[in-house]
C-alpha cells in the first residue's frame, strides 16, 4: 500500500496521486501567476506551490480534482511543503477515485444504521420513539455522510453517525452502571443532538458553514425541527419540550452555545458522554504518531495541551 | 389620595387597604402557627407577620386577597416591616379592586395597540409584515397584559407592550439619524424579540416561570414560533432565517443567553435599543425617590451601582 | 420502620432518637445559657434549641451522643427547626447505636475490598501493581471507613471506597469501548487518586480538615506518598512519575487544584470518570425527593442549578 | 473619477497617485537595501516593496510624500500587495495635494462648529455652559482637525468633531423620548468627553500617542483641564465635580479605562450614546463593500464578528 | 489596665466605658422603640441593643458619646453581643475622653512629620521636591490625622501617615539593594499616592466617603492637584506628568482602579511597596489574637483566606 | 572589547565569534538543504541561514559549537538576521571558550555560597536548619550552575543562586522593618522554593524541561524532597509540613501553579519577595537599552507592558 503524504519526511521524493482540497491564485515577484494548492489523501494534507500557472492549470488543478505529482518534501516555516517537479491531472486510466483520498469512519454505514435502528426500536415511550425515527428518516442520507465537525474531532466522512454510535454504546454501558437513567431520553437525545449539523454544514467534503448554520446554529435548527416534527406527527406532551431542552442544553453552558444549561439528568449526562467521546477521539489521534517517551503536538481543542506517551507503553 | 405603603417611615401608624402578594405559614416559638404576608399596593411592597393564625386566616389572607390593616411600621434587619394591630378581609362595600393595587404601564393598551399596528402597517417587505402581524395577533391578548420581566425593569401590567412601544419610538429616531438602517427588520425584530415571554412567564400577576419557560426560554420559544408561522403562512425566503436570527441574538452574547451573537446590523442595533430602554427605565425608578444631593439604593441589574442626584438638579 | 427526620413536615410532632452532630452554647436574651444542637439520623439533619441549658445538659448533649426527643417541627427562616418539648440521653436499654444514625455506602466493605483487590490482581505492570497494593494496604482501614468528601457527593461512611469502586467499574466499561486505554494506569490512578483524603480529613464522622490537609491537600499528600512507597519498595522507573502525575492532575485544571493539567491520556480520562461518577451521585440525590413535574432544590456543586423530573418519568 | 486603491483586484494593473503613509528600510537577501512602503488614498491602503533602493529613494519616498506608481496588484499571504514597475515622486505639475489622499468627515468643519455652538448656546446652567465654551474654545483648532481614534471608528480628518455632532443629535432625540434627562449635563459631557484626545494624540495625520497620552490618557487629561478651567473662570459648585465624573466614567467600567463607573444618570446614558454611534460607524464601514448574501470581514472592535448582508437588502 | 471589649468571652460580665460608634433606632415587637448601638474601644467593637429607648436615650446615646455600661457578653448568630443591664452617659467626673477609645498609629505625629520632611529634604530634583513639599504642606493637618482606609488596613487615627512612613522606610531598604531606583520619584510618589484620601474621606473618626470621593476617587483628585500645584508653583517639565502617572497607576491594574498600568519602573515598584506594607499590616492584625496551632478568621482583603500560626512559633 | 551581537545595526558588517545555540535543517526552494542557526554571545542572540549546507556543515555547526562568521546584519520581518558571507568552526588556536558566550550572574559562586551558608548558620530552629542544609548540600553543584528560569528573568548561568541571594538580602531588610517575621522560616523557604528547578530543568545551557519537570513541576518535586529529607534525617514535627506548604504555595494562587494559596505569614511574604526580585530583574533588563525619553520593548511577563524612561533620568 502507498504511504500517506503526512508520513514522508523532509528530503524525501514523492511520486503519488493526491486530491486537490483547495486552490488559490497569486502573482509571484516575477509578475507571473502561481497556484497555492492544498493536497490531501487519507493520511492528511500538504501545501504545494505551482509556479508560472497557465489558465489551463487553474482549471485542471481546481478543488476536487485528483492529480499525479512527482516532487520533493521541503520544510517551510516549520511545516512540510511539497516542491512540485511535475504535475498532471489523473485520468480514468489511473484507476483512482475521490473516495480513495478521503478519511472515512471505521464502521460501515449499513452497520451503523442497523445499530441505531435497534436503539430506536428498543425505546418504550412511543412519543420519543416516533419523533426520533421521523427526524432520523428525514435526514437519513446526510446523517450517514456528514462529518461531526469541520475540525477537532470526527471530521471525516460519516463522522457524525460514527460519533453518535459511539455515544450510544457508551450510554448503554452507563445505564447498566447507573440504572436510574432514562434510556429512551438518553438515546433519543444522542441521536438528535447534532442532527442539525446536516443543515448547519455544507456537506461531507470541503465542509463549510451554510448561511443558516452561521445565523442560527445546529442547536436552534434542531430544536425547531423537533417542534415541527411533533406538529406533523400530531404528538403532544412534555416529551417534546424535554427533547428540545436536551438538544438545546447539550453544550453544557451558555458560553459554549447552550442558552439553557442542562436541567434534566439525562441532558447533563449526555453532555458528559458527548465530551468524553470527542476527547477520546482527539486523544487517540494526537497520540497515534507519537513514540513512547515523546510528547504529542499541542491539541488546540484540549486547552492546547501536549500529551506524553510513557516509555513503558507501546 | 392615599399615600403608598413604601412612603411610610419607621414609627408611622398605617390604616390602609393592601393586596396580599404571597402568604406562607410558619410555627412560632410558642408552638402556634403564624403567617408571613407580603403585602403590596402600587407604590411597592412590605412584609408583615400575622401571629396565632387560625385556619380561617390562612384562607382569608391567601395570595390575591385584599385586606384592610391597622398597624405600625417597624424596622427589622434594616428593612421596614408592618406590625399588624388589626386585619380584616376587604368586602364589596369597601369599593376596592385588584387593579387598584397593581402598577400599570403609563399608556393605555388601546393607544399602544394603535401605535404598534401603525408600525406594522408601514412595513414594505410583505414577508416580514405578514409574519409580524400573524404572531402579534396570535398572542395579542397576553402581549398587552404581561410584564416585560419578573423584576428589574418594566415589571408591571402591560410592561411588555410598553417596553416595545418605547423601543419602536427610539428605533424610529435612530433610523432618522442613521438612514442605512432597515426599518422593516428593526421594527419587526422589536415587536417579536420578547414575545416568547407570554409563554415563558405565567401571567401578568404574581409572575413566575412556566416549565417550558424554564427549559427552553423565551428566545428559543419565539425562534420556533417564527418558523412555524412561516410554514403556516406558506412564506419562504431568507427573511425567516434573518428574523429568527434577530430574536436569537438579541441578548448580545452567549453568556447572556444568545447562542449566536448579532451578525446582522439591525440585530446589533436592536440589542442596544433594548438595553438603553431597559436601563433608562431602571434609572428613572432608582432616582424617583431620591432627593438632590443623595445617592439612590444600589440597583442590582446596573452592576449594583448607586446613582447620585446632583444638588443643582430638581 | 421509623420515618427519617427530614421527612417530617412543619406542624408534625416527633418522638424519636437522634444523634447529636454538633452542639454550641449561647446566652439567651434572658441571660440564661442555651444550646444549639444539630441532630441527625440517616435521612439527614435538623437544628434544635435547648433553652435554659444546665452544665449537665452541656455534657449530656455534646456531639456524638444519642438523644430521645419529643417535640414539634417548626419553620424558621425557610428551614425546618425542631422545637424540643422533652429531651433525654439514650441509655443502653434503648437499644440504639451510633451506626443507626449514620449514612453508609450501599455496598458492604468486604465486597468492595474484594472487587478492588481483583482489579489490582489483574494488573500486568508489576511496578504499578506493587505500589498500588502497598499504598492501599497501608491505609486500608481508613480507606474503607472515610467519606469521599465533607459535602457535595459521597459524604457518607465508606463513601471514598464506594466512589472508587464505581469509578473502577466505569473505567472497565470504557476500556471495552476504547481499547487503547492502559487499564493498569487507569485502575491504579483511580485507586490512588483520593487516597490522600485519609490524611486530609479527620475521620469518618463529624469530618473536618486536618492541619496537614489544610496546608498541603490530599493531592500533594498522595504524590509524596507514591514517591516514598517507591523508595521503600526499591522501585525505579517512569511508572512512579506517571502515577504521581495522574494523581497530581486529576482535578483537571490549575484553578481546580491541579498544579499540572493532565498530560497523559489515562490522566485525562480519569478526570472525566471522577467527574461523571460524582455528578451522577449528586443528581440522584438531588432528584430522589422530587416528584414528577417538579424541580429539585438548587445543587451548589452543579453550578447551583435545579433539576426537573419530567411528568412522564416515575 | 479614479478608482480607490482597495478596489483593485489581484492581477489588475494600476497607474495612480498615492500618499506614502510610512516607509521602512530593509536589506534583501542579495545584500541590497529595499523600502517597505505603506501607500494610501481615501479608499484605504496597500503595501509595496521598492527593491534596490538608493539613498535618494529613501528621501523621495519618505512618509508624507505623494508618488506616481505603475504596477500590478499581487497577493501575498492573503493580503493584496502592490508590485512596483515604475515609481516617481509627484511634482507640482501633477496637481495633486495631501488632502486628496486623506479621508475626511462627511460634514464641513464650519457646519459642525455652528451646530455645536448652538447646543452650547441653548444650555441653561451658566456654570456648565461657561466651562464647556471655555474648553472648546481653548482646543478649537485641534478639535475640528483630529480623528476620534487611531483606528476602529471615526479615524479620519475631523472624526472627533463628527463623532461629537452625531452624539449630540442622538442625545437630542433621546431627550425628547425620555424627558427626565438633563440636557445641559448630557450635551456638555458629550462635547468634553473625548476632548482630551487633542493632547493624547499626535495630530490629524499619521496619528500616534504622545508621551502624556501614553502616561495619563485622554480621560485624566480632560478631568484635569475641567478643574483648571473652573479655577481660571472662578466657577465653584458641584457642576465641576459632576462634569469631571461624567468624563471620568464615560468608558463605563474600570477594565475599559474608567476608574469610576457612571454614577449619574446622564453619565450612564452618555456611555451608551458613545457606544451606539461608534458601533454604527463601524457597522456601516464593515458592510459598505459587502454585497447582499455575503459576510463582511471580521471587525476586531466588534468582538471580531463578521456581519451578514441579507439577500433581500440592497 | 482595663481589658479591651473584644477580649471578653461569652458569659463574662463587663463594667466599662465605651464610645458609641453608631446608633440606629428600631421598633420592637412590643411596639416600643429600641436602639442598636455599635460600641467601641481601642481593642475593637461590639453590638448592643437598648430596649424601650426614650427620646432622651436617643440623644444621650447618639454616635460619638461615651457611655458607662454594666452588662453581659452573649452570643448571637456566632458573634458576641453585649446585653445591657445598666447604661449611663459618661460625665466629666469620669475622666475619660474620645481619644481613649480610638486606635492610633504606634508612632507619634511629630516623629512621623520629621521623618517625612527628612525624605523630602534629601531629594535632589528640585521640581519633584517643591511639588511634594507644597502638596504635603497644603494638606498637612489632615494628612497626619486621617486613616489610610475605612477598613482592611491602617484604618486608625494617623493611619495614612503611618502607612506612608512604613513605605518610605521600605523604599529606602529597596533602593540600597537595587540602586537603579530613582529615590526622588519613589519617595515623592509614596508621599503623594494616597494624599487624595484627605478629600475622598470624611475625616479621621466615623469615616465615610465624601460626594467628591465617590464621584472622582482619591486617585483622580490627587492627579488634578499635582497639575494645579505645578501651575501655582510655575513648574514645567516632565516631572509633572511622571508624578501624575505614578499616582494614577499605583493600584496596578485598570480593574483595581488605575486607568493606566504602571509604565515607569518606580511606579511599578511603588505598587509593590504599597501592597507589601498593607498586607503585612493585615497579616499582623489577623494573627495577633491567634494562638499557636490555630487558624485566624478569614481576611476578606486577602482573598478571604485564613492564616495558620505554626505550633513552633510563639 | 568586542561589541555584542545585539548591538549591531541593520547594514553593519560583522566579523566575530559566536556560539551555536541551536541548528535545524531545511530544504530550500532549489531543492538543496540549508541550516537555520541561532547564534549567541553574552549580549543576546541572532538568527542566520546557512545555504547549501553539506553533511559536514551539519556536524560542524551543530548546537554548542563555536563559529567564526563574516557577514552582514539584515532585517527580516522586523527582526535582525545575520547574512553569512563566510563561516568556519573555531579552533583551539582561536583562544575562545564556551563560557565567553554565556551570560553569568554578577556575583561569583563562592561569594554566593558563603552568603547562603551564613543565612543557614544563623537559623535558630534546628529542624529547619538541618533540612535546609541537607537539601542544599544534596543539590549544591546544580544549584550554583542553573538559571532561575528558561526565560523572563534570571535566565543565565547561576541565575537560580543569584535570585536566591537577592531574595535573602531583601528578606533580611524586611525582617528589620517588620520584626514579627520568622526569619528561620523565611530564609529556609527562600533557599528551597525554587530548588526543584535543578530537577525540572535540563541544565545550565540550552535549558529545556525534563520529562519529570513537565509532568510534576519544580514545586511538587521539592515538596516531595522535603518529605524524604525529613525521613532520612529522622526529623519529625510541624516544621516539615510548614516548609512543604511554603514551597507549595509560593506561586500565590491556584491558577499560577500553587494548589494551596499561602496560609502562613512567611509564605505570603515569600511570594511577594519572589515577585519583587523577579520584576526588578525584568525591569532593569527591559530598560537597560532604552534612552531617556523612550519606551522599552513590550515585556511579556509584565502583562506585555512597555516602560518609559523619563527624560530627566540618565
Amino acid at each position: 500500500m502507498v504511504k500517506g503524504i503526512v508520513h514522508y519526511e523532509v528530503g524525501n521524493q514523492v511520486d503519488i496521486f493526491l486530491l486537490v482540497k483547495s486552490a488559490s491564485k497569486g502573482i509571484a515577484s516575477n509578475g507571473k501567476p502561481f497556484l497555492t494548492l492544498i493536497l490531501q489523501d487519507q493520511s492528511g494534507e500538504i501545501e504545494a506551490k505551482l509556479w508560472d500557472a497557465t489558465p489551463e492549470d487553474e482549471t485542471s488543478y481546481a478543488a476536487q480534482n485528483i492529480v499525479k505529482i512527482l516532487g520533493d518534501v521541503n520544510s517551510y516555516r516549520g511545516k512540510n511543503q511539497l516542491k512540485i517537479r511535475t504535475i498532471r491531472p489523473a485520468t480514468d486510466l489511473d484507476g483512482v477515485q475521490l473516495s480513495d483520498f478521503l478519511t472515512v469512519a471505521p464502521i460501515k454505514k449499513d452497520v451503523m444504521a442497523d445499530k441505531i435502528n435497534q436503539y430506536i426500536f428498543d425505546m418504550k415511550n412511543s412519543n420519543i420513539q416516533r419523533i426520533t425515527r421521523h427526524l432520523l428518516k428525514k435526514h437519513q442520507h446526510s446523517f450517514f455522510e456528514y462529518p461531526a465537525a469541520t475540525k477537532n474531532h470526527h471530521e471525516f466522512i460519516s463522522g457524525l453517525a460514527y460519533h453518535v454510535v459511539s455515544m450510544l454504546d457508551l450510554a448503554k454501558s452507563l445505564a447498566t452502571l447507573y440504572p436510574s437513567l432514562d434510556t429512551d431520553l438518553l438515546y433519543s437525545g444522542i441521536i438528535l443532538h447534532d442532527l442539525g449539523k446536516v443543515t448547519e454544514l455544507s456537506g461531507p467534503v470541503s465542509t463549510s458553514y451554510t448561511i443558516e448554520g452561521n445565523l442560527l446554529g445546529h442547536i436552534s435548527i434542531m430544536v425547531n425541527e423537533i417542534g415541527q416534527a411533533a406538529k406533523e406527527l400530531g404528538i403532544e406532551g412534555e416529551e417534546i419540550t424535554v427533547l428540545q431542552h436536551i438538544v438545546l442544553s447539550h453544550h453544557g453552558k451558555a458560553e459554549w452555545g447552550s442558552p439553557k444549561p442542562p436541567m434534566i439528568k439525562e441532558a447533563e449526562i449526555l453532555h458528559y458522554i458527548d465530551n468524553l467521546d470527542a476527547k477520546m477521539n482527539m486523544l487517540d489521534r494526537a497520540l497515534e504518531r507519537v513514540k513512547p517517551g515523546e510528547f504529542s503536538d499541542r491539541v488546540f481543542a484540549l486547552d492546547n495541551r501536549s500529551f506524553y506517551k510513557p516509555t513503558f507503553q507501546n
